[in-house]
């Protein structure tokens, strides 16, 4: 039996095997990632960022439970590309598996970023099509952080969360900027904190500017989504809701699994399902095959060539543009 | 008179189209660059990491006007990779520029990610070189946010400080493990702040771990460095300081910029500072030959085939990595 047959079959110990292979970047990996990618293309894959301080973990947690509460297979993957050199985001695990552990429904497994961010997200990508492929019916992509990386990562994600929380100083507001444009859902958490209030203000101000169309009115924590009187609307916008947590209580949590449900029927519905699964298989495309021109190169290259040119540029006697166009030519 | 030699006689606008020039990735950027490339390798590149609410800018800012005060000209510019769609961080620029503005040895330049995170990269590393050649004596490159991303960006400089704030939330302490290793001086900002104490304790700990070797002693808020005993040390060892910040205030920067110097001689002294320039360098044209690797490939297959390829991945008849084996080969 094949290690994809097995994974398939619902072994958990290929399956955990497999993952191990895909972080080494192995050839055995790859053989069973073929295997199993016609297998793929059912789960629901849902990325949670936001900046450290905010509760993702408890968030993931809670979620994951609420959804096993409803019989759906979850599988969390929680990427940490902030720790590149120690490898391993050990406690993390330790952690969060208190709550989920002993349960086979549930497949938790923390990724550290070894080399390259573009190889952590190709990892990412590959480890969730694992646990499509393996038959979970939830995967969730949990990123540290807020930065263009972990966009990135967000991107391979069907429903995007970003959470927020009060109190984390005056640098988030920059962050919203850009990261309001691919959340799907957003989160206050630690909304028992003082300051929820202007932190879910200052995300729906935010928000009005990033989606200027329909208006959005608030009524007892309800979004009523009015679309701007205008020619005939084709299909219906999305808005994204804000929800309130206290994820450590688990305050809010079925609200969100709510949105989070309707994002998804929302995507079939409109076809964006399909858009953004090709879009994600595009993306992870063109980084396979970034990463492989760069081998080739480096193999054509001899290691003589390739350390000179780093000398003469140490000399300033070429510029980095220049070495470029000595080794692959002016054109394009 | 040419962009290059406008800038090299000092004109401040000469600089500034070459910087926004930079940023639209334009050839004559890139002729401009070639140009200066020769004058570049004599300004200290610092860079300035960490998370969101740590009080990074105001830091930069005092940092500068201490540079300022010793004669040295100083050039920022403040990476935002978490704004990669409106693009421009303005607000950052006007709050920093309030006790700069005026000053003809000080310019500063906001960069937001356009496109990819290596294309950020690749324009920092740029950026970084145009204020080298025009003759500022400092560089200091501020990055938003403490994710691999922003590791990258650090390894641009000679020498990296690493921001940390009392009260951040339970997540920073993961953050620390990694970013540890590429911290050349630590630093406690808003140290009028609760559990300052304990975020240094903390940083300190972290860091006897990721610095096994030699013993440090804190006396009176002075690091003393002392050698294990063992065999003949060759070259001395860096131990990064920790150093507490009011960077609102200006509490602490004085000694923080004694730091950053003593690093800069360490560095001259041990050889290190060649090696580092070296390995930017490399980084930078490692960079650009992926990005024209990759600009050639897409040239050279037809839409068409490439259109066919991203289908046939969406309806699971092939993997990614046999897409990829189907255009590029089996071997390496």
């Amino acid at each position: 039996m094949t290690l994809a047959a097995s994974i398939l079959a619902g072994d958990r110990l290929a399956l955990a095997r497999l993952l191990t292979l895909i972080e080494n970047d192995s050839d055995a990996g790859r053989a069973a990632l073929d295997e199993l990618f016609a297998h793929t293309g059912r789960a629901h894959i849902i990325g949670v960022t936001g900046a450290p301080g905010t509760g993702k973990s408890s968030l993931v947690n809670r979620l994951a439970l609420h959804f096993r509460a409803g019989q759906k297979r979850v599988a969390i993957t929680a990427v940490d590309p902030s720790s590149p050199f120690t490898g391993g985001a050990v406690l993390g695990d330790r952690v969060r598996m208190r709550d989920l552990a002993g349960d086979p429904g549930v497949f938790i497994r923390s990724m550290a970023s070894r080399g390259s961010l573009g190889g952590l997200a190709r990892a990412t990508a590959a480890v969730a099509q694992v646990f499509d492929a393996a038959g979970f019916d939830v995967v969730l992509i949990e990123t540290v952080g807020a930065g263009q990386a972990e966009v990135d990562i967000a991107r391979l994600a069907h429903t995007t969360l970003v959470v927020e929380a009060p109190g984390l100083g005056d640098d988030i507001q920059a962050i919203k900027a850009g990261i309001l444009e691919i959340a799907d859902v957003l989160v206050v958490n630690k909304a028992d904190r003082p300051g929820a209030d202007q932190t879910e203000k200052a995300l729906r101000s935010a928000l009005e500017l990033a989606h200027p169309v329909p208006h959005v009115f608030r009524h007892h924590g309800v979004d009523l989504q009015v679309q701007a009187p205008g020619p005939a609307a084709p299909a219906p916008l999305w808005i994204p809701p804000i929800h309130r947590t206290v994820a450590t209580a688990g305050g809010g949590i079925a609200e969100l699994a709510d949105s989070i449900d309707r994002h998804a029927a929302h995507l079939r519905q409109g076809g964006d399902w399909a858009v953004r699964d090709r879009n994600r298989l595009e993306a992870e495309f063109d980084s396979l095959i970034q990463a492989k021109l760069v081998r080739q190169f480096r193999n054509r290259v001899p290691d003589s060539q390739y350390n000179e040119i780093i000398h003469n540029l140490s000399e300033r006697r070429i510029s980095p543009w220049q070495a470029v166009e000595q080794l692959l030519g002016r054109e394009e």
